[in-house]
């Protein structure tokens, strides 16, 4: 689809206990509830007896895993993943986690997000005579905290840290241990929980419900967890400037399930909140609202909300085309949008439209879906977005497309209107997108809003930005 | 899942004009869209130089076909199925359409429904010397149209529908010509549009969107259409009593797609209708209603549109867990469902909630999901239940559970209530479902209200009755 | 193919010090070496901390198991498995070990041949309760021996043994002790050896070299062995009659890999001294001596060495003619014969041909192998078998075809050979069969040769012929 | 296998009259017959209504078709190839044939060889503008001959044999006609039969024995053959300077099916000869002559036949292993070897050995067998190729290893022994292989000895070398 796409998620459950199948059997629920952050790789590291295995292939969890392969998944640490992966590096890693083995043992580990100083790193360990297996940023890691590892895998990960730049949510687990860490502004997630009484760590929360343990609290930008014995034991890698923070917008705009709730604030709700601001800042004289499903629908439901305007399901969702849909020709690409979703014309027939998404980054889908909305007997169409325009790449993990095919930054919104055939058009502002996280809980902090204003939390980062592009 | 399974999706594309792939393509995404009504079986039958070809196996549409496989079928008609089989039957068919070759050439046979009297016809048959390969409904009635097959395939179906009791609707594909037939009380559905300028029979209007092409008109009950060089013929099988009809209810409750438009009446609108009534007939003191998704959110918007009670979304639907997901230990049954729908506790806390599904068959998944969005905090929750008790099985090709099994055959609405710990259950009355269909538009019409009343529309089957049951 | 299909085969390794990788590598490959022995399913259970686990599934063993399954096995002690099932039955098992969890731990069991009282053994235990999962062998072995385990599970064995009759060889794994045992008579065959200095069981000595390990002797008749802690302790399950023996001919005929030596005797040589004697029996009149491949080869090259007649090579086999293979007609079965053998014309054209197979069963790949040998320019086919013609059922776990497809049964040696379209044939006498057994190293013992002459050594076995066949 | 691997195999059926499914199926069997020839991918182009299409995979002929697959392929023509690609090349192609859609229609390649100057011609073409999809010589040819097609597909053909240097076999299909052609050496063969009364061509005249058709003759060196209408209709790309032939002597060494006959010589004899002269030159006193499975027994035979030293079964080759086998850790790659071959002890125990063999390339898979042929108790192992030491690079396709991987270039035949672990070791003399290839029927005629020499027939191809090499 015509959406940015995350890299990422991750599961771990540490030591502490007796163990049993069924924990086995919760983690591999888990990572279906965070599926949504990469369905190209899944895998699941445990640790027996002191070293680290794993299994992991290609494909959703559903189909990696099967109920024979789990039976024979036991340990008393466990580190799941799932993967998403834009690359078409050949020597690109197919799935996570990555296991090295070195002299004091077996190391797994399972990343999130992106390092901005990767190819300087993997240059002085290549001239030091380091070999890598892949182009992953988790071998990297997994590499250099292998590197470092005196004895003590926190201090090992707080050193490696200090070489790092760049957003990422990491977990490491050893035979003995399993630490978590958060980069030092906190753009990528990490959370920390219980399953089965055991300390756990996660990249939403939504898994601590599935798994039906309980959420304890966010992981803090910088911060670097130990849990062992049931206690969770907290270094820090660096501490975050003055409490500066920048968690990535974008989470909460489309990434994370609505379930979840990051940094204290509930995914649903700022979405819904992002569409009752964008009433107020852009309104629209329509019949009915409508989002389009699923990520666009809360927002349209906050539309509803502040703006009186009936909301109605108006596009109906095609379950049933998966990663193996097939186009049958070149040309009939449009086809396979027009798959995906289906309006319902006795809904728009003769009706003003407000039609809600939450972004917008090419525009290929939007265009056909306004189209189709029109075909279906729609009057007008106003389209309004959930979030500010998307202008910039993304150096912490996102899959952000070539800057050319970005289609806000290369016309201004009245053209993108037209090409888009919708009768009007407007984003949140800035400012909107920043209050309607800011009145959802949590305490309030700064974001990265790079995508969308190009300035990125980590100045000195800005060096490397001809090597991310 | 704990709804109603129905039988099978039918489309046929008819002779007249040159052919491409993009044909093949379309029907591929035709048969997608109609997935909905089966996921255990597809197929592609195709008539090419006056023979009868197939392609079929286990599977969804995505999995059966692949991109060299549809490059392989072309030919001049093309008549595809996807298929619910609930059966354990092993000599049950895994896929249709059956393809029969007899004196007169090749017949593709491609079924929705069920026979009432499928076995008797059978035994004088196999009394006759006939051997069957399956036990299905499609195979006989591929059978009995060969047998009497004289030249002219229409009257062959004409005689052969004489001779059947049951609801369904059927499709013929010769070398020749296609056939489609829907049973005198029009309980299952089968409607006429083109595809690329041809004439093409399909179980539900949404079809036609998918493949571009338009809806023209449902077929009648009881009327046998031939395709034929760009025009519909038509001769009735039995010309319905007084124009006595008995639509399917469940095909407006549950199993149509909500974009679909069925004898007149937009399947969407009928379920925000439902919703309507049952709050003027039901209503609930609430601060929020909220659909069990997807079936209940129709309904739910229109309970909420009654009441003024605010619409939102509630809980979230995971779409990773397909048919391959495990249980991996029969004590962990429950988890199933809760991977399925996960309940947005910001959103549920503190609230009193209308929850609105469309059906209750079994009652398991409404018992977990009650408890669930009390543990996120509901402080009521008022269950709404948008079509009547389910009571009797269907004698029609909806594949109910045993008497045993239906939740409201064995208790009163109120022990229903507590056994789903719902702090109050109300349904539509069988008059408000009526109701609620009238008025969506095409002209009024008797339904099939059997599965909540016991009644059926032809009363003579009620022989058949020990046979079915 | 037309030859008969014999049951399975079995490895165990027994625990006794520290585990490695290579340890379950090495029993991949020997079950490999053994696949001839069961091409339908593969697996392999092992005991870890106590408790007894299994990867199985249907399938070939490089099917069932990859790289990373194998490398989530490992523990104490292993035992594999490699199934033939002729079985239709719905309930039977698809591979082996078969697990079952009691109050005592969990217990694997790995079954070679059949039970001829299994029928009255699941009457009892099912009238005192018990229910079966398959109607397999291996589970009833398994639920007996659970039953008597009272800590000791070689005298579970014991007792067991004495409830059982038919032809057997059977491993069990608990958590802490592996067990082997041959039926009192023999007939199927279990052996001893070392991998990597551990104890061992296998089905047949060529395990033992394919993993490297080492032969020490067979396990003998009505011989419970345990393997513990790197020692041999023996019980006799039933003492066997005064020495009396009647190990399967048909190992040696068809079963075994020629590079194996069961009990005591070179299942190659056997073959090719049957040949020999056969060539003293039946002489004849030609120029070269071919053997249908692969079993005739050895029986050929005695035949030749005898007879003074060259041998040669005259039938290709075609080495991608696999389980997958299709007949696309039902009209062309007689190229899927045809497809697997291929003459050699300059080699056969204008001679006189002596034809050597190891066996006969329903004729029909020999019928179309003589006429292709014509087809290619041979004079004459005098057929010769290095086995007496099979006339009756196995009852210990061979899967014969009924009577009626036995040609031998049916036709008399001249009607056979005419059948066939040979211009002479003959079979070796069962003296002579006896007679190549005898001169092959070990002792001498007494066979089983039911399937020829219709005595069966278990006398008291005949009322269960009625169940049997 | 440590063998010299073959580039393709190719099967053509021409129009000319009614077509039934039974010659898909031919067809089909054919292909397995020559699956020898490439086992990496399979394919089936057909011509219909004047297209042509396509269905290939990644594969082994029973894995890419199924009967479903089969019974969708019907047309007035068909082209089926066997891939063997030892190329790491990501644009390398997966399977054959290739198809070209251009202005005159769609042509399906099918290629064997290799082309020495298709890198000059590829930068000509793409310095024309031509993109080419892949990296294979089989693309190229194909859009060659697309590009000079005037009408008249065989006067293309010739043109573009005209631009052609190396070793080939080729066969084109378009909608009308099939053309078959061989390079002016006659290196790659080519032959033609009929098969249901259609003329056809195949690599192999096995494949006619198995499609029940009748070989007719070999296309001749140079010779364009277009099947028609019944008719064969020749025209020359370049006469052969006065008749100079340059047949591959590897075909009857190691590539052939030995029941295929090759430009009026029997594969099978010829190896059987080989051994027989390879005894007169170099005897050894032994007891008993064995051949390494399977293509080195027909050498061993005539070894036996030659010296009078009995031939026996020494090796037994392993049927299951496959693609699929897998190699636990590298440090046990020795295994993959003796999985594959196991020698019968009982047999080679205190005897001296002549063990036949026809090639050597790498030595490994030698080295390991004679030490298992001495572990299992042979006296002295004298080992004889019945080919030509190995010292250079196949220029005409076959898949020759780096020469520094060639054991007879880098050592003295006294230390290839040696390094062997052999008590002596003798290669037939070039003269001698000739020799053998000259009493075995058909008329004598030059040979491409190349890989033993260094000499290639195509002098003016040398330029080349420094491409390919």
């Amino acid at each position: 689809m015509d959406k940015l796409q995350e890299a990422c998620g991750i599961i771990g459950i540490s030591a502490g206990g007796e163990n049993g199948g069924g924990l086995v059997s919760k983690l591999y629920m888990g990572l279906i509830s965070i599926q949504h952050r990469g369905q190209e790789g899944a895998g699941i590291a445990f640790a027996k007896d002191g070293a680290v295995h794993c299994y992991k292939n290609k494909g959703l969890v559903s189909e990696v895993f099967n109920e024979q392969i789990l039976s024979l998944i036991s340990g008393e640490m466990y580190l799941g993943h799932v993967m998403y992966s834009g690359s078409q590096d050949k020597y690109a890693i197919s799935a996570q986690p990555y296991v090295v083995n070195y002299k004091r043992g077996s190391l797994a580990s399972a990343f999130n997000g992106a390092l901005a100083n990767a190819a300087e790193l993997r240059d002085e360990m290549e001239n030091g005579g380091t070999v890598f297996s892949t182009s992953s940023d988790c071998e990297l890691a997994a590499v250099l905290v292998a590197k470092h590892d005196k004895g003590d895998i926190a201090s090992a990960v707080q050193k490696v840290c200090g070489l790092l730049k760049g957003g990422y949510a990491m977990t490491f687990m050893t035979g003995k241990a399993m630490v978590g860490v958060r980069d030092p502004y906190g753009i990528r997630p990490l959370c920390i929980g219980t399953v089965d009484g055991r300390l756990a760590l996660a990249s939403e929360s939504c898994a601590f419900d599935m798994m039906e343990g309980a959420f304890i609290r966010d992981v803090a930008p910088g911060e670097i967890v130990t849990l062992y014995n049931g206690e969770i034991r907290s270094v820090y890698a660096q501490k975050p400037k003055s409490g500066e923070r920048a968690g990535c917008i974008f989470e909460y705009v489309y990434f994370a399930n609505p379930d979840s709730i990051l940094d204290g604030k509930s995914v649903y709700q700022c979405r819904e909140r992002a569409g009752y601001i964008l009433a107020q800042e852009s309104p629209a004289e329509a019949d009915i609202v409508i989002g389009a499903p699923d990520s666009g629908s809360p927002a349209a439901l906050g539309f509803s909300l502040c703006s009186g305007i009936p909301y109605t399901i108006g596009l109906i969702k095609n379950k049933y085309v998966g990663r193996t849909f097939i186009q049958p020709t070149q040309t009939q690409r449009e086809m396979s949008v027009r798959i995906k979703l289906n309006p319902i014309r006795p809904v728009l027939e003769g009706k003003r439209i407000v039609l809600v998404d939450d972004s917008i980054v090419r525009g290929t889908t939007m265009r056909y879906l306004i189209a189709a909305i029109r075909r279906a007997g729609a009057l007008e169409v106003h389209l309004r977005i959930s979030s500010p325009p998307v202008l910039h790449s993304c150096r912490f993990g996102v899959d952000t497309p070539d800057a050319n095919d970005l289609i806000a930054k290369n016309m201004t919104t009245r053209e993108v209107c037209e090409s888009l055939g919708a009768d009007s058009l407007a984003y949140i502002s800035t400012e909107g997108m920043l209050k309607s996280l800011e009145v959802c809980g949590g305490e309030n902090f700064g974001f990265c809003k790079g995508c969308f204003t190009g300035e990125y939390p980590n100045m000195d980062l800005q060096e490397y930005e001809q090597i991310l592009l």
